[in-house]
């Protein structure tokens, strides 16, 4: 369990669950006549009770978002965003976060258009992103990182919408390296820029997101593409996977509780333990 | 000639040079006693002479840009360069036009250290410009273009410096996708953006840069690494080789003829024809 949370730090999500899967089955395994046979299915129904929260939290999160974009930017029409990352069935229990309201949306008929940004190194966004937008038949365009600003300035992008590994209790994010160069880009365009995160995400007993520990991953992933070798040989690399976006940069963030401003954050989740 | 100089419609200095051979051909072909020998030397000379001025003018580049860079931001130790794409020895005559700025630096032993972006899709900065610097033992980074803000607001970014496709005479200037966002997060990190290009490159007839056509390039560039499918299949992709960073966020254009704001290019440059 202690291999499983570290792997990833900045998932303050992973850390609660494993946290309290080792408190409900440190509890059950004090009851007198318990088995091996009783603690493995308890596990399995917590997992599955676990599982459902999510998936309900994510559609939640999703029509929420959904209406939220809606109503502040007053288009009649359909509506055009950007993501970045995967955020969507393949990260989440299911449904997805940004991705969810992508999907609210384009339920709704109320999407023109979705940019999914390639999201290098590693491509989330040009092999899983765009594989669930394809497979949905949502309309939607592949970008690379670089291209965010020009598709803002010349295409209709009304809101930018990112997923979150970890939101701390000001309303600074943790999530996917190049996040925070998102939200800068979409401030100078004036274009409102959204957090969408299960309340799980959010840790409130961090004041800002400076102490949050960044993972840096290995160069190759930046340097080599399938096993090939595609960058200069000898060159250093810095590959942080993950990047803070202040709150100052974000307009909102989306929980299955509703859609708070940084600033209103903890008080909204508090109100919603 | 005409094929060479529409493959890369932004491309000023082509166009001028093609003009230039052409108008210099008629001339000579319009002398008494002129040989097919004797033109084929002329146009040998003519370019050699090209490549000698091209070089001339990127070490100047070089000189006066470093010496600017370290007169301005009163760094009195090393400074740190961010740059984009490749505008080294592999993408000018020679030297290099904001490398070659890199190269003064380095030089002068005022340069710390020079982050490159990877310069998706086409990979000019982690296939070329890495290239270089290993190759000239310039202390160098590689970083994804998600990652420019980031470093900028974490590692020693003091300028940043990048090439030029055209610059047109109120100084907005079309250079490699991902320029313009570059410039945006520049200037959200108060960090001086600066572009360097020869008086070729500079196209004064254009008043500004929204007219200048951007060549659009296949799908396949950003799809497929070396050949091999990356993205998910049946994704639609928008591929803009080029985008226009408008004067406003540009500090200042470094030319051979000294550095000049962008409001003040026009002038500077016509007093030096």
């Amino acid at each position: 369990m202690d291999h499983l949370i570290s792997a990833r730090p900045t998932a303050v999500n992973m850390k609660r669950a494993g946290d309290e899967l080792i408190s409900f089955l440190t509890q059950r395994a004090e009851q007198p006549g318990v088995t091996i046979q009783g603690l493995t299915e308890s596990v399995i129904q917590w997992a599955e009770s676990l599982l459902e929260k999510d998936v309900k939290d994510n559609r939640m999160i999703g029509d929420l978002g959904a209406q939220h974009i809606l109503q502040t930017t007053g288009i009649t029409g359909g509506v055009g965003i950007m993501t970045h990352c995967n955020t969507g069935s393949l990260a989440t229990a299911g449904y997805g976060t940004a991705l969810g309201v992508v999907r609210s949306l384009h339920a709704l008929g109320r999407l023109s258009h979705v940019f999914c940004t390639e999201t290098r190194p590693y491509n989330q966004g040009s092999r899983l992103t765009a594989y669930e937008l394809v497979y949905e038949k949502i309309p939607a365009t592949l970008i690379t990182d670089s291209m965010a600003a020009v598709t803002m300035r010349e295409r209709q992008v009304n809101a930018v919408v990112v997923g979150a590994d970890r939101v701390v209790a000001n309303g600074d994010t943790a999530n996917k390296v190049g996040t925070y160069q998102l939200a800068v880009i979409a401030k100078y365009h004036g274009i409102p820029f959204y957090v969408a995160a299960p309340s799980t995400s959010c840790d409130l007993s961090l004041p800002t997101g400076t102490s949050i520990v960044i993972e840096e991953r290995p160069s190759h992933e930046l340097t080599d593409i399938n096993g090939v070798r595609v960058a200069a040989p000898g060159i250093q690399v810095w590959n942080p996977a993950f990047d803070v976006t202040p709150n100052e940069l974000i307009t909102g963030i989306i929980t299955e509780h509703g859609v708070f401003k940084p600033e209103e954050l903890k008080d909204g989740l508090s109100r919603n333990p």
